[in-house]
């Protein structure tokens, strides 16, 4: 298992800086006022195809070797990642195919579709998703890009974090949603490099709480059908994910669904940001565990704004 | 009338720097390749308080005379600009009264009280609230702060696109929403002096288009009981704005309902950002008149963000 150093941070910065954008930090007097901290939302929702996830994709993809581009990229994914490969490939002008459930929202197929990419459907199982992947490998030959289990997407990740040291001086904290862990990784990654002294916190939903589960228990576990409004944060940790986990994060802390839907309210009539239940959920737990963050300057990762507008979830 | 100077803007500028955010600008390929023109969206959405309207506010309150500001403020609006003389007053510490009709939503006097404000109700009708307005006058002392008639809040609204004209090089254009015209003054006094060459255009709805029709009378027409989703925009032009907007500006152009409704979803959904009907007037005009904004480089005002998270206009 290869782990991503700070040269691969650095080089990826280079790499996707024509790909991204450097996203706002926003601040919040009243949201200051009740949490008794400073907090620091670094808006990825604001991010080319409305997440963070677009920095590791377009890491991977601009990555390739010329013979390997040809080929192309391919994924499984209903998320944002699936979106931010086909942005990323179609960047480049290379094909990309992603593996989705036929039963994943019409939402999501028609982003990677609008990007460029192609959706090749699936049962809604583990097994079908496997085989139909590893057929469309087979045929075209393409690249996989795992979601988060992959030191060119944790490298990617990890220039998020990094961007933020430089917009806001002497943080004392950052907290980060956690699924599989890539953003998390990342932030270990390019922290742990530049900004030692800075504790990093992760927020997972109580009804997916398999990261909290493994940092207790010392290993990885997986969640058993895990079902939150927070959608992106319901895949299990694989090795490399864990490794930074494990050395790095300095807790993990759960919120309830009604906490993560207020939360999120909170953050929309406050920043006035459209984003994600999943990114609601480290502000969700920063007012939850008032004793760990007041008086702190903390920074915030609003990781995705890829949100069905006719469906919130406090309508 | 006093007609406000290039000194005002600067002096006004630095008069309220500590009171207001330094507002990020947003771009987007998509919304880039619909309209074919190059946009940059000025967020004031994320302004403090939630609208541009905190900078002439805060020009207005923080160069109040000693003896003056401790009598207060006070204004009639049920918008943004009673929320936002609030939130000053209250960061200068000095009292604030705001007259609104008692059919005004509560969620509007909220806001003014959530800033320290005071609210005094009067009846849905211009006798009513002269009345009452002149008896707050009478019994505080207060000064006088219009929502836009007024040449200390227009140098305070002129820091907005001095501040872009910074951050976007060489515009072609700008176009921002108008209503009472305090924005679109600010936006003449600021890039008459310090960027010329920038054309303005004014975005209206068809149902309140009394300046579209000021403009091409050439005198102020009033609306008849104007009847607009973009709730900000239903005031008419005093006599300090339309002198800014009979010199200055190049052309008004108006949007329907669905039109402004339509630009509003897709500044959501692409921008992820959270903002008012009003705010999504010029995107409406920019996509409806691609003759006249094709090929150049467009400065978007986002004025505002406080619209109710329960009643959007496409739910």
């Amino acid at each position: 298992m290869y782990i991503p150093t700070l040269d691969d941070v650095l080089a990826g910065r280079e790499r996707i800086d024509p790909y991204i954008h450097r996203t706002p930090v926003l601040t919040s007097r009243i949201l200051n006022e009740l949490t008794g901290a400073e907090l620091f939302f670094k808006c990825e929702n604001l991010q080319k195809a409305g997440a963070f996830k677009a920095r590791g994709a377009a890491n991977a993809v601009f990555g390739l070797s010329h013979e390997q581009a040809k080929k192309g990229v391919a994924t499984h994914s209903s998320g944002n990642h699936g979106t931010c490969l086909s942005y990323a490939a179609g960047r480049r002008g290379i094909p990309c195919t992603v593996v989705m459930p036929r039963t994943a929202p019409q939402a999501k197929k028609d982003a990677v579709r609008g990007y460029g990419g192609r959706v090749v459907e699936c049962e809604p199982s583990t097994s079908s998703r496997e085989k139909v992947f590893a057929e469309v490998v087979g045929e075209t030959g393409a690249e996989f890009v795992h979601p988060y289990n992959d030191h060119r997407v944790i490298a990617g990740q990890a220039t998020c974090s990094a961007e933020l040291i430089e917009q806001v001086e002497s943080l004392d904290a950052l907290v980060a949603p956690i699924g599989g862990g890539g953003m998390i990784s990342g932030t270990c990654l390019a922290l742990s490099h530049l900004a030692p002294q800075v504790k990093i916190y992760a927020a997972e939903p109580e009804q997916a709480d398999d990261a909290y589960r493994s940092f207790r228990a010392g290993h990885i576990i997986a969640d058993d059908a895990p079902d939150t409004v927070a959608d992106g944060l319901k895949v299990p940790l694989k090795e490399l994910t864990w490794h930074f986990v494990r050395n790095y994060v300095t807790d993990i802390q759960t919120a309830s669904e009604q906490e993560i839907v207020d939360a999120m309210k909170l953050i929309w009539k406050r920043l006035k940001i459209v984003m994600e239940p999943s990114s609601a959920v480290p502000l969700a737990t920063v007012l939850k565990n008032p004793e760990v963050f007041a008086g702190k300057r903390v920074g915030i990762i609003i990781t995705g704004g890829n949100v069905d507008l006719e469906k919130l979830p406090w309508n």
